[in-house]
Order: structure tokens, then C-alpha cells, then sequence
């Protein structure tokens, strides 16, 4: 769907299923004066869940943004026992970069970033290899060089986190960095750090997964976009795609084909995060 | 999302977007209990058009199913000046498959009877050649061939209309079927005949699109299938895909790649159907 | 490419890459007057191999078809090391189908043949499930009903063997056939006997692949081709295909959206046996 | 194929089909030590035409690079009436990008460029709006701003053609550059200028086709690079992609995920251009 308007505001909803949901929601919006602009709602009936995202407008909204959600937590929420996340349109998601020094990942965003494609900020680019302080130069973008070695993980973590926390990010995107990060470090972006994984998950974890896919003699070779939990490679998937490959590929040829769709399937998957799209659960995503 | 069980009740909707409508909609349905199973939505926000398919369970459902159009009307669809159709997943749709002699969509589509994939009845094939009348007695399917010229198209179509009512046929499926169909033919069925165009329409229609497709050097072929109207290929597209092809492919390549999709692309079509996921506007469809 | 005419052969070949393999083949086939119709080459250059096929036109032809392997061992097969593979376009290769008791890709398989799509003679299909006989009677196919126990397996694919002789069989589909077969059986058929596995293999080997799929929650799934080994699911892939799916879709549309993706991975990769386009090696496919 | 190593040739060749054509080349290389680093012909059966492109490594040739030109002329094109091109793979091709305001093709190329993806040099960026110079500025391009009016055309089409050969271009990538190029100009470049343009071509050819592709309803969308000729649009085909869209999925939304495919598949285009992959006949390309 469309980008969201300026003036919107996003809820995000899950909980168990039963009737009335969708009534008790949508009665409460429009009761408010609230024209809705977006609404997919899912249920998983193996599950017994319910999932809504719902999107309106907040031109004669009769609510205040900070009213609505303590309205809604009381008038709605609590009642269905409803677990919810709001968003405003008008606050501009802030992006953090890790890179290693394969910048292809790295110059796509960048692209995206600086034509405008993108409502987001990204003030910040952590990498583990000085040749990336170029690019960031480049593009304007400061840039913190911070080289991981067995010992020095758990100090430059912490370096990292502070940097973090003084550019005030609320995401990071893992363009192919090829650290890992610890679980503390993880624990404290829950479904907020976005990894980007050169092979079709769960085929081919961890490194080298080109050199593994060409032993095997496959005839596509894919990338997964995924949030990062504490387990390596088994976070919630957000996006995949695949790209044709023969016999006549070397291992170079995946890796020359598999930039293009790293760079691709990564990016919609920010784009699904910045659009507030995503629902976690269950180590999986709902994407509406 | 999963096939329809098999006693629920399907509502597809359209009407002037306006804030409320879900609200009402689901209102109607919780208040006589029914529980939601699958709700879709969509606003054309250009042209402030509201579109909504609902599905619910009946078994607890306090209205009959005579009773649930009426009330609808009156207590929804009357005050929101809205259209709609209303279906029951118990009522199977009987289906008549027209051919000419390229047979590859009518064994796919014979294969997914038999086999009990699709929920339809198959009572009658129409053909304009006699080679398809040893494929409608192995399915053990009443045949009727009638070969059409330009002059006795009218007759022809009559003979069919007559058929088509005898067997109480509710939408006819032209499986690579060569012939043009009368103004008059397919006003007796809008939006109930589902045709396969084996090109990506709007490109190459007409006859013989893999040869126009090939002097043109394309790297692609598509196929699309589509409502038809009394506009020549230009009816409402369902479903549309495409295979890729290089300058190794000949016109017999294309022809034989094309197949293989034409069938996935026509059955993909009959499936919404028979769903009831399709709502038709302006000549396109939503498909929920 | 297009199908290979009516009266060409084709050869296969590989040997440790070296200068002047292309020079003296074709200059052989030059030579007796051959016309090559399609020549593709291929070299690996990591495992230093070189690949070929070509097919040429016999009817200029000097030497007559018992003499032009002798000829072709003699002249160059020898000097340069070569293995290699001689067919006729002439001869129609014989094809048994093994299934269980999911028939899409059956009735597939038979819908192409009926239809004359591929040159191929299906004499006989063998099935553990009695349900499969009513099919194979409506396309006059000769049918054996074996069901397999852990106790009878030995006795059952003597059977099967004997069958197999009997029919003059060249190579075997499994067409969703959901036993192992023995060591024993698939030694007597190497690269002869093809498999769909509804996967995207190496993700998801063994039984229920679209409960694993649909429990990791990822975005697309696939369906692998291959030949048989002696190691489950394991060995060269012959073609891969995917379909995408997302949080809507149950694990019965899994299975939905799986299903004409077997049928699509099954056929293509029994057109490239038939064509006499693959070349195994190393546990992996050329496909040419 | 893998890249083209450092120190090879690569020969283009093109003629009327007749026996012994394989065999004369790849004799000729052979007989001047050239180990064929990869060969692949294609033979058009309908147009009775020959194509082939073939590559070997120049370390142990016998021929110095200005003899082999002549030599094969005389040896083998003259006596088989060939048409060819001889290529190096040490020459590093240089290119020009017009770009008018939309830049996500241009960070692409550039993003490539920079991260040494291609073996390229860009010296020169023209575009018709001031807005293009702060990006060449950042990538340190040199930029020309040369603003097109119906009545400068011929002017800054001089100009354009003085820039372009001061900076020694070999060809032209027009990355969504909405001037139409003079016949003239276009015959200075013949199968040397790339567009992209934002369709399936020839479905939705001109400006806007986005927009026509929503008002039709169409399921698909694609983009295509072709070469540059006098027709509009109309050039030899060199690379088309699609992607999915839905009635979800406003003008904005194609737009959006155009932009990601334009970038796709003009750069697949200039890669096979890089490697001398592209032959042009009948208005068609062969890729090799």
C-alpha cells in the first residue's frame, strides 16, 4: 500500500481471538472521529490469534495523540486483554548502519536515504572496518569505526550501545556486518534490529553460505531479511527473495548475483519497518 | 488464505468511502453472533472507494440464511447506500468449460476435479472440435461439439445459452477456447466468464501473441486471465504471470513454456473465483 | 531450446578440460557432414572440467548409427579422455511413473501425454495405494498396485524390478511416490530415476517439509527436482522452483500453492531427461 | 558466466548458418595455443543465422593483439562471410550517464561503480537539471548541466556529442534521462546507448506508463533496457524483469517498486554490455 499520509496515526494490535474485535476497534476510531485510512486484519486460526493494523487519519480526530492511547488502552484494550503499539506518522524513525566492508547494502540505503525514498534518519554509522569512513564521509553521516576482536567485544558493545542511545536510534539495520552481536547488545532492540542473510533461510546458516549453495548445486540461490534474536540466524523472517542461477555460475556469480537481491530484500524489509507493517509473534512476522 | 469451511457465509462490498463502514459491517455480524473468520478491506483512496469481503461462521449464527440479505439490507446496506453479494460456502459452483483443440488447460483443470482440489461441479464441456470429445467421456463429462462459422454463430451461441441453463451452469471457464463470443453471450454472464490470453496483456493481444512476442525479442512471456467483456481482451485481469525466455527460444519454445503458465494462471484465476475473493470496479478487480 | 528434431543425435560428454575439446569434436561431426544444429560447452574452471552437448542433423550424415560410436570412441573419445553419452532423437525413450496416493502430478504427467507434448511412452505405472488404479485405467495405462511394508520391501521391488525389465523401462518418475526406495533399486537406475521433493531443497529434506516451513515462518517456498541416490533427498538437483506465500497462508495452502509447484519443477525436469540435457557430475547437474 | 578475466579476448562473430563454422573458429584459436576460457553459440533455425561468442586466454597465444584482428579476418571471417567484433578484456570500457531528476538509477550505477563491482570507468554525467550536480560532486564525476528546450535541442546535442567524445566514451547509459535523443545523435552511437524504460515494453510504451498500468488493472509490472535506436521504445531488447502488484497498490506504489526494478534491470544491461555478452541482430539481442 501507499506510504503512510503525514498526519495518520498506526495501531498495531494482537490478542487472542474472538468476536468483536474488529467492531470493538473500529467503533472506537470512528466514534472519535477518526476516518480510517488502512485496515488488514488476520487471523490465525490454528492459533486462535488475532492481528490488526489499522491506520486513520487524525485531521478532525477528537483526541489528542497523547490521550488516545491511554483511551484506547481503557475503552478497548483492556477489555479484550488486547496487547497494541501506536505510532504517529509524523515522527521520523531514527537509523543506525553496522557495516563491515562489503558496501553494497551500504550505498543502496544511502541512495535511498539521500533521494528522499525513505522518510527516515540516519545519523549514525557504526563499521568494524575503516574503509567504510569514506562512504559515510561522502554522504555526510558520522561515523564510528569500532574493530571487534574476541577480547575487546564486550567494551566496544558498550561503546556502541552508548552511541546508540545519544543518536537516540530506535532501529538498527545490519548491513552486512559481519559481526555477532551479543545477546545482551540484541536484548536491547527487541524486533528493532534488521539482519540482512545471504542465503534462503533456513538453507545455508551461518558463513559462506555462496561456497555452500554451489557445492550443493542448487538452481536458486535466495536472501532473508530478519529481525536478530539471541539465536544466530533464526530470528523472525521478514522478506526473502530468490534469483536463478545454472551451472554455468561460479561461486563469484552467486556472490554478484546475490548483492543485488541482498540489497533488495533488505531494503524492503527497512521499508516494511518504517511503514510500521511489522507484527512479531511467535518467532514469526505478520506482515500487513 | 485456506479455502472457505463449510458453513460460513461470504459478503463482498462496495460503496462511497465513509468513516464507519467496518464499524457497521462488523457490528451487524457480532450482533447475531457471528464470528469472523476472514475480514479484507480496501480503500481506493483516489477514487474514495470502499471495498470488503467478509466471511463468518453460521454455526451460531442467530439469522437463517434467507433472513441474513434482508436484514442486511435493511440495517447496513440501505443507510451506507452499499452494493453487495452474498454467498454461502455450502452452495458449490457448477461450472461449464469451453475448448477449442489445444486440450493442456482442460486436463489441468479436469485433473484438479478429479482429484477434489477445487469445490465445483464440471457437468459440461462445449467444443468447437470434435477432438475434445474423447477427453469429456474419460472424465465421464457431457460433451456437446458445435462448430462455429460466421454463419451460424447466432444459432450456435443459442444451442449453448440453452445448455449452459439446462445444466444450471453459474460460470463458464474458456479453457483456450478459440472463438470470439456475441455482445449478447456474455451480457447473459458478466463477470461469470474467465478466459486465459497467453500474452502479458496489454501486450500482443489478439492471435498468435507468442509469434508477435518472439519478432519482438522479448525476455519474458506472460499469460493473463481475465473477465470477459464485449471488448476484445480488454476485460477485467485476475491473475497475470510470466516466464522467462532467451534468444534460444523459438516460437515452439515459447508455445511450450507458454502452456505450463497458462494453466497456472487460468487455474489461479478459478480458484479466486470459486473463493468468491473477486469484486469487480471500473473494470479491474480486487481480489481479497 | 526447441525440442530436438526427428532424426539428430546428440552426444554428452566430459573430460579434464584441455585445449582443442571444441575443435576436434565438431571438427568430427564437420568432417562426416554433419550439420550441428545446437552446440553448448561449458567449463568449469575451478574443477578444471569441461562439459558438452551437441546434437546435429543425420541427414547428410556419412556414417551410419551402429558406427558413429565406434568411430567417435576411436577419433576422439580416446586421445582426449573423454566420457560420453550417444541418443537418437528416433528413439522414444520409456518412461514408468511410481506415486502414492497424491495424484496432481500423475494426472499432469498424463495430461501432457495424451496430449502429445512430450515423445515419451508411459507403459506402466506403479503405485502402493489401490486409489491409483481407477486413474491409470482412464488413460489405458498398464497399473500395479505393490503396497510396501517394512517386512515385504525386498519382495516387493523384486517385483518392481521385474516389472521395470519387463516394460523395457528407461527411466522412472516418482510422482510424489512417498516410499524409500532400497540402495539396491536405485543402483540399477542411475540418473534415471527423478524425484519431486516439495521443498526447497536442502531446506526442509524428509517428510513434512510445509509444516517445517510454515512453523519457521518463511516468505516463499519451493519445490526441488532431482535425481534419486542412494542418500535421502540428497542428490543432484535437476530444478528449483518457488512460489511466495505469507502469514495468511495455512499450512493447507502451503500444500495448495505446493502442489502446482511440483507438478510445474516435476515436468520441466523430465523435459531436460528427455531432451537429453543433463549431464551429472559431482553430485550436480548440467543442464544444457 | 563469471567475469572476464584480465588478459583474454573475446570474439563476437555473426553470419548465415553453414556446416563447419564451430569448427573453423575454435580451429584457428587452437592452432594459436588459446585455451577457450567459454564458448556458447546459438544457431537461429528459422533465419538460418549463426551466432556465437567465444572467449580465450591470451597467455600463451601466438598472436599479438593487433595480428589476431587481421589474422582471423583473413583465415576464417573472409572464406565464411562472417561479421565480428574483437574485444579485450584489459580495455576498460568508459561510460557516460544522462540522468534527468529521478536518481535512484543514478546511485545505483554509482554505488557499483565506486564499490569496484564493475570494471568501468564513468568520467562524465550529463543532465538537464541543476539538481544532478550535487550528487556527481559527492561520486567527484565531472557535470555537465545542459538543459533541453525544443528550440536548444541541436545546440546541446552538439554539445553533448563535443563532451562525450572529449572524454573518449565508449557508451552511454540514459538512467531515466526523459529527453528524447535526435536521430543523428543516436546514429553516433549505434547499440551503444542503454535507457531504461519504466514498462513491460511493448505494453505501456511513452511517458507515464505507470499510470496506465494502474487505470488497466494489470497484476504485474515490469521494466525494460533496451538499446537506444531511431524508434522510440522500440530498440533491441536487452533485459525485462516484473514485479507483483495488486489492487492494493496506488500509483505511488508502482512507482516505488518500479524504482527498485528500473535499478535491477539497467544494471543487469550494462553488466552483459561490460562483458561483451550482447550480440544485435534484426533488431534482437543474443545474450550470450
Amino acid at each position: 500500500m501507499a506510504g503512510n499520509p503525514s498526519h495518520a496515526a498506526i495501531l498495531l494490535i494482537h490478542c487472542d481471538d474472538r468476536p468483536g474485535l474488529v467492531a470493538a476497534v473500529t467503533g472506537f476510531i470512528n466514534m472519535h472521529k477518526g476516518n480510517i485510512l488502512d485496515l488488514d486484519q488476520h487471523t490465525d486460526s490454528e492459533a486462535k490469534k488475532f492481528f490488526m493494523r489499522v491506520a486513520w487519519d487524525l485531521g478532525q480526530f477528537t483526541l489528542s495523540g497523547q490521550d488516545i492511547g491511554k483511551r484506547f488502552e481503557q475503552e478497548v484494550a483492556a477489555p479484550f486483554n488486547m496487547q497494541w503499539e501506536l505510532f504517529f506518522s509524523e515522527q521520523t524513525p531514527r537509523m543506525a548502519i553496522f557495516v563491515s566492508q562489503m558496501f553494497h547494502c551500504l550505498y543502496d540505503i544511502l541512495g535511498r536515504y539521500k533521494s528522499g525514498e525513505w522518510r527516515v534518519e540516519i545519523p549514525l554509522i557504526i563499521s568494524n572496518h575503516e574503509s567504510a569512513r569514506d562512504i559515510a564521509q561522502r554522504f555526510e553521516i558520522d561515523c564510528h569505526i569500532l574493530p571487534i576482536t574476541p577480547d575487546n567485544k564486550a567494551e566496544q558493545e558498550a561503546i556502541e550501545l552508548k552511541l546508540l542511545e545519544e543518536h537516540s536510534i530506535d532501529f538498527i539495520v545490519l548491513a552486512r556486518y559481519m559481526q555477532i552481536l551479543s545477546e545482551k547488545f540484541v536484548e536491547r532492540y527487541p524486533s528493532s534490529i534488521i539482519n540482512i542473510h545471504h542465503s534462503f533461510l533456513p538453507a545455508f546458516p551461518g558463513a559462506k553460505p555462496y561456497h555452500s549453495a554451489h557445492r550443493r548445486g542448487v538452481k536458486i540461490i535466495g536472501a532473508t531479511s530478519h529481525y536478530v534474536t539471541a539465536e544466530l540466524d533464526a530470528g523472525p523472517i521478514i522478506e526473502q527473495d530468490v534469483v536463478y542461477v545454472s551451472h554455468k555460475d561460479a561461486v563469484s556469480d552467486l556472490v554478484r548475483k546475490g548483492r543485488d537481491l541482498e540489497k533488495l530484500v533488505l531494503s524492503r524489509a527497512v521499508w516494511h519497518h518504517l511503514q510500521r507493517n511489522i507484527l512479531v509473534y511467535d518467532n514469526r512476522t505478520v506482515i500487513f
